[in-house]
C-alpha cells in the first residue's frame, strides 16, 4: 500500500452521470471523497459527492482549479475531449491513462489494437469515402454495419447495409465523419468481462455476465453467463491481455461474442460498465470499489461472486414498474436520481438476487 | 404509494456522522437527495450529501432555512435538544416523531414505557438523591449500575456499585444529574432486533443479530443469532409492540438479553443501529434504505437475509488491520471518512460474508 492515496484524499471524476455517482459512493466506503466535473448542471453524481464543478470541457481555469483540489483524476466515460485531457494530464495523474482513451475513443484504433494483440474481432475496414466503402464491402461482405469512428454509442451514428445498394444512404448517415465498416459475427450470445488492473500491475476479473440488448441498449445482464469452463477462462485471459497491453489502471469492460469458433471481441470500454452493475449485490467488492481501489493505488479486492444475480436496467417507462419493484422479494434497487424520465433514458437498475436452491 | 415523497425530494438529516452518511447513500439509491445539519464542521455524511449546514442546535435561522430546503426531517441520533425539535416540528414532518425521542432520551421514561407495555426489563429505580439511592439499592439489589437518565451512551455517565459501600462514589460520578439504578440481569448473550414501521403502519423486522461488546462498545454482530424459533419470534413481536405503541415511523433498534426466563429488553434506539450494519451485505434492502423508505412513505422492502454475516466494528487501532482487510476474501469494507483516528472512535466496519457451505 506504499503508493496508495491516504484516507481522506480526493478523487476527481470527469462526468457526473450514474457511473460517476456509483463511483463516488464506492469511494466513500473506502474513506475517500469525490469532486465531480460535468458541463451539465445538477449531475446525478452531485447528490453524493463532496463538490461539483459545473463548467464546459474547454474551460481551462475551471479545469485547473478542479485539478488543484484533487489527488487523482478518473472518468466515467471515454469520450472526453483530447484538449481537456492535455490540460489536466500535467497537473494530476489520470487513471486509466491516455493510451486506453486513445484506443477506445476511435473504433478503428480499437480494432487495430485488438488485432495486433492477436485477438479475434469482427471483420472490419476503414471508410472515409464512397470508394473506400466499396472496397470495404468487398473485404468485409454484406450485411455489415457502418459506424462513425468516434463518439458513437448505443446505436447512434450507425447505419446497417443489407447489400451494396445501401452504401450511399449509409455513408450519408456518417455526415462526412470518418467511419469503419464492420461485418457481422454469427454468435449465440454476448457476454462481458469486467476486469481490473491495479497500480502495481495485479489483475482481477469478475465472473463474466451474459448480456441481453434491445434496440441497441443493454437490458439485462445475467450472472453466471452460459460459458464452458474453457470459454470462461478464455474470456478472463482476453481481458487480462488487454489490460496489460494498455498498462491499464482501473476497471475495464470487454464485450465478447460467443461463437462456434470461440470468443470474438466486440468492444472495450475503459471504465466501469453497465454490465458490471450486478457486482453491487453479488460480490463483497463491486466494480465501482474495484475501480477506486485501482486508481488510488490500493490493492485490488476480492471480487468473488457469492450470489447469482440478474441485473435489469430501468429505462424510460420501465419506471412505471417501480411500485411493484419496491415490494418485490430479493430485489435491490439502484436509482440514479435523474430529474426527467425520458424514453430510452437509463433511470436506474435493479439487481435480482438469486438465492441458492434448496 | 399515494403519500410517498416524489423522486428528487430532499430528506433533512439531523446529525452527520456515519449513520447519517449511510442513510444519505441509501436515500440516493432510492432517487432522493439529502441535506445534513450538524454543529461540527466537515461531518462524514457531508461527503455523500447534496448539502451540509454547519450550525449549532440553537441557531433558529439556520434551522428554519434547513427546514425550508427539505421535505421531511429525520435524525441519526436521539439526543437532539428539545428546543431544536420544538422549532423544526411545525415546519416539516419529523420522523420518527417526538414520542419516540421523548421516551428514548430518558432512561427512566424508556424503562417505564417498556414496563407499561408489559415487556420485561432489568429491575430499576429512579435516583436523584443519596436517600433515593439507598432506597433503590434496597429494591434493585447489588451489584447494580447507576446511570444518568439522559445523554449517556457507550458507558459514559455510568458507575458500577458492587455493594452499598460504593453508593457515595457512584452518586458523585452523576455530578448532580438525575439518575436511574439498574439491577443486573443474568443472561447468556445479547441480541438485537432491527425493525421498521412504515407510514402506513406496516411493520417489518430483520433477522435478529447477536452482539458482542467490549469495554461498553459494540464489537461484533453475528447473524443469525443463537435463538430458538420461539425466541426469534418473541424478539420480533417485542419490537413490533414497541413500534406500534410509539406510532413509530422509521427504523428502531431493540437490544435484548437472552435469559433462562426469556428475553429481557435492555434498551431501544429510535434510529438505525450499529448492530444492523450487517444488513448492507446480507439483504436486498438494508436498514438504511428501510429507514428512508419509512420516512418518505414508500412501502417497506424485503429485508430477508440471503447471506449470513459477521459485522465487525473498526475502532481506533483496529484500522491498523486495514491492509490485511483490504486483501481478505468475502470482506465488505465500510469506512466512515473520519479525519482523525482516535482510541475508542468508530472508524468503520467490515461485513464478513459467510458463504453457504458445500
Amino acid at each position: 500500500m506504499t503508493d496508495a492515496l491516504e484516507a481522506g484524499s480526493v478523487i476527481g471524476i470527469l462526468g457526473g452521470g450514474q457511473l460517476g455517482r456509483m463511483l463516488s459512493m464506492a469511494a466513500a466506503r473506502l474513506g475517500y471523497r469525490c469532486h465531480i466535473y460535468d458541463p451539465a448542471p445538477l449531475p446525478p453524481a452531485g447528490h453524493v459527492a463532496q463538490k461539483v464543478v459545473t463548467a464546459p470541457w474547454d474551460d481551462a481555469t475551471a479545469l485547473q482549479n478542479f485539478a488543484a483540489g484533487v489527488d487523482v483524476i478518473t472518468f466515467e466515460f471515454e469520450n472526453i475531449p483530447t484538449a481537456t485531457l492535455d490540460l489536466l494530464e500535467p497537473l494530476r495523474p489520470i487513471r486509466p491513462g491516455r493510451q486506453a482513451l486513445a484506443v477506445s475513443q476511435d473504433r478503428l484504433s480499437e480494432k487495430d489494437f485488438l488485432r495486433e494483440l492477436g485477438l479475434p474481432t469482427a471483420p472490419y475496414a476503414p471508410v472515409a469515402t464512397a470508394a473506400e466503402l466499396d472496397a470495404a464491402l468487398a473485404k468485409v461482405g454484406a450485411p455489415a454495419i457502418l459506424k462513425t469512428r468516434r463518439l458513437g454509442y448505443d446505436g447512434k451514428g450507425q447505419a446497417r447495409l443489407q447489400s451494396a445498394d445501401d452504401a450511399a444512404g449509409a455513408l450519408a448517415v456518417m455526415q462526412g465523419a470518418e467511419a469503419i465498416l464492420e461485418g457481422f459475427v454469427t454468435f449465440s450470445h454476448e457476454v462481458s468481462v469486467i476486469a481490473a488492473r491495479g497500480l502495481n500491475g495485479d489483475v482481477a476479473a469478475f465472473d463474466p455476465g451474459e448480456n441481453l440488448h434491445r434496440d441497441g441498449i443493454l437490458r439485462e445482464t445475467r450472472v453466471p453467463a452460459r460459458l464452458s469452463p474453457a470459454q470462461r477462462s478464455d474470456a478472463v485471459l482476453i481481458a487480462a491481455k488487454i489490460l496489460n497491453a494498455l498498462d491499464y489502471v482501473g476497471v475495464l469492460g470487454v464485450e465478447l461474442f460467443v461463437t462456434a469458433q470461440g470468443l470474438v471481441v466486440n468492444e472495450i470500454a475503459p471504465r466501469v460498465h453497465n454490465s458490471g452493475h450486478w457486482t453491487q449485490d453479488g460480490c463483497a467488492v463491486d466494480q465501482f470499489e474495484q475501480h477506486i481501489r485501482a486508481v488510488t493505488g490500493l490493492p485490488l479486492g476480492d471480487g468473488g461472486r457469492y450470489a447469482d444475480v440478474v441485473m435489469e436496467n430501468l429505462i424510460g417507462d420501465d419506471m412505471d414498474r417501480l411500485p411493484e419493484l419496491l415490494k418485490a422479494r430479493d430485489v435491490a434497487l439502484h436509482l440514479y436520481g435523474k430529474p426527467e424520465c425520458r424514453a430510452g433514458r437509463k433511470m436506474g437498475h435493479v439487481n435480482h438476487i438469486q438465492r441458492p436452491k434448496g
